[in-house]
C-alpha cells in the first residue's frame, strides 16, 4: 500500500477501474492503454493517469498498463486482498436482496450475520446467513471482528441503529436506509441512495425532450416560470 | 432549465445537494450557506458554488442560498418537476426490493410495470405493480411512454435485455445487474454496483489498521510483496 494518502475522489474511482480491469482480464486482455481504461470505466484518461500515479503505476509507453498487475495493485490499495467481516442490519426486502447479492462476497465482503429488531425474523436464513436479534449486535461484532456494517433498516430507525453499531465498535457504515445519519469523527460513512442515479438519468432525458422540442419549433414548452 | 449544458460531474452532484436541501427544509431551515451545504452534502464548498453557478444561483452574501428556491431550481434542472414512467426488469430479490423502495416514487419515478422472463412470476403484484412477461416490453414501453428502464436481471441476461429495451424505445438505462453492458450512442446508461461503496470503506478500514500498527510499532505487517 502506498504511504501517501490518496485524495478521496481518487479513492472513489479506484473501484471503477478495478471493475473495468477485471472485466477485461476475464476476456483475456493482458494490457490496456489509459484510453481503453477510460472508455471502459467512464472516466477521462488524464484523470485515470493521475489517479494511478498515486499508486506508483505509470504504465509503459506504447503498451499501456499490465492488467493483472494493476488489478493486484488496486486490490491491495483498496484493502481487498484481505476478507472483511460485515453485519447486515435489516432483514426486510432490501436486506434480503443485499444478502442475496453475489457482488459483496466476490469482493471479499463476508456477511457474518444479519440483524433485525423483529423477533419473528430471528432464526431465518437468508442466502445461507442466519438472522439474529439486534440485541446480539455487540456480541457478534466482537466475536466476528466486524468493522463494517451495512444498514438496510427503515429511515426512522437508522440513526439509533448506527449509534449502537458505532458504540459496539463498528468503524465503517454503508447506509442504504433513506435517511441522513451522523457518525462521530473517525467513523467512515458512505450513503447509497438508489434514486440518485435515476435523477441523473432524468437530467439527460429532459435535455432530450427539450432538444426534440427545439427541433420541432416548440421552444420552451417544457420550461416553467422560474427565471434562468 | 438553463440553456447551458452542465458538466457531467456537476450533474452527478446535483442530486446530493437536493437531498441535503430537502433534509434541511424538512427541519424548517430556510437558508443555508455554501459551507453548511458542503457539510451536509459531503462536497467542498468551492465546488458547490461552482456547480450552482451553472444554474444561475449565487446565493446572497451573509445569508446564503434560499433553501426552497434552490430545491425548486435543482428539481427543475434535473427534470424532477415532471413524473417519469419507468419499467423495472427482473422480479427477483433485487427487483422486488427496488419495487418496494419508496425513494423512487418520492422523486417522481413511477414504475409502470415490472417485467420478467419467468412465466411463473407473471401476474404477481409487487408493491402494487403488476409483473408482466418480458414479451410485453414493446407494448408497455409504447403505451406507458417509458423512457427509463431499471435493470435488475442476472448478469448474463443484461446485455440481451438492454438491447431489446433500446430497440423498444428506452433511452435511459439504470443497470443494477452485475455486468458491464454497452448501449448505442444517444442512450444514457448509469451503473449501480452495490459493492463499490464497500470497497471505498475497505480503503479507509485498511488505513486504520495500518495506522494502528504504526502506533503499535508493528510497521508494515499488513503490507505484502508488491513494490511501492
Amino acid at each position: 500500500m502506498s504511504q501517501r494518502q490518496i485524495p478521496e475522489a481518487s479513492v472513489a474511482r479506484l473501484p471503477l477501474y478495478l471493475r473495468a480491469l477485471i472485466d477485461r482480464a476475464e476476456a483475456g486482455v493482458e494490457s490496456m492503454s489509459s484510453g481503453e481504461l477510460a472508455a471502459a470505466a467512464g472516466v477521462n484518461s488524464a484523470k485515470i493517469r493521475k489517479d494511478l500515479s498515486y499508486l506508483g503505476s505509470y504504465g509503459t509507453r506504447g503498451v499501456g498498463y499490465d492488467v493483472e498487475y494493476l488489478i493486484a495493485q488496486i486490490s491491495r490499495e483498496l484493502g481487498l486482498t484481505q476478507d472483511w467481516s460485515t453485519v447486515l442490519v435489516g432483514a426486510g426486502n432490501l436486506g434480503q436482496a443485499l444478502a442475496n447479492y453475489g457482488g459483496f462476497a466476490d469482493r471479499g465482503f463476508r456477511i457474518a450475520a444479519i440483524l433485525d429488531a423483529d423477533p419473528a425474523k430471528v432464526g431465518m436464513t437468508v442466502a445461507g446467513v442466519e438472522v439474529f436479534h439486534q440485541d446480539q449486535a455487540e456480541r457478534i461484532i466482537r466475536e466476528e471482528d466486524v468493522a463494517i456494517a451495512i444498514l438496510a433498516v427503515p429511515g426512522d430507525a437508522a440513526q439509533e441503529v448506527a449509534d449502537r453499531l458505532v458504540e459496539a465498535g463498528v468503524t465503517s457504515i454503508l447506509n442504504f436506509a433513506p435517511a441522513v445519519i451522523q457518525v462521530p469523527e473517525g467513523v467512515s460513512l458512505r450513503k447509497v441512495d438508489l434514486s440518485i442515479e435515476l435523477q441523473i438519468l432524468a437530467y439527460y432525458e429532459q435535455r432530450r425532450l427539450v432538444s426534440d422540442d427545439l427541433a420541432n419549433g416548440a421552444v420552451r414548452r417544457h420550461l416553467d416560470g422560474l427565471p434562468d
